[in-house]
């Protein structure tokens, strides 16, 4: 599977979830899966990109078609992370943001300039 | 340092780059510095935030406070780059969004709600 979310066409929202990991997996790691998963059943789920280094900070990019998509997932996630008392556990600092997606490019080594790049 | 950005009022620009490392270092590791040292100087640079996991998945959001900043910014950035090969040397694959931040929260375990949460 590949870990590069896909690239529909813009207007497109994003949320850009910024971490630092406590010590320790705490359940962590189950949690984590379980809410990705959950993700994308979710309704205008376009996709996600997940990388965390060595030292704990971790960036997560979800994709989604609308703002209520984005709320409506921002709730289920709420609850689930309620019941795990994730912020105080996991986490020794988040930053969070909503975005808009205006313009997307992409590019593979096999196959240059990828769809979407406007052919530019 | 922190590795968090700033949390300045929204709206303002994130450009989100996702990548895939190819095997080796091939002068990526100075390169990178530089660049991250050069983005720092641009006009309406306002932070970033970076993390690249052991498979060589990384993910950089950058903030920018207008698309006229993120304009000039990619135009040197693809200027420095250009002079390095960068594309088809360092990366097998990379995915570029541009998007306006439309709201932002922030935690931290010592501070609980951060500023700029709104209170909420």
């Amino acid at each position: 599977m590949s870990r590069f979310a896909p690239r529909p066409e813009p207007p497109y929202y994003a949320v850009i979830f910024t971490s630092q990991r406590t010590e320790g997996d705490l359940g962590y790691g189950d949690a984590a899966e379980r809410m990705f998963e959950l993700a994308t059943t979710q309704p205008g789920y376009l996709g996600a990109e997940s990388s965390r280094d060595a030292s704990g900070l971790g960036i997560t990019v979800s994709y989604w078609r609308s703002l209520d998509d984005v709320a409506a997932w921002r709730r289920n996630a709420d609850h689930t992370l309620a019941r795990n008392s994730a912020r105080t556990t996991w986490y020794a600092h988040y930053e969070l943001r909503i975005a808009k997606v205006e313009r997307a490019y992409g590019w593979d080594r096999d196959g240059g300039t990828a769809p979407g790049d406007g052919g530019a």
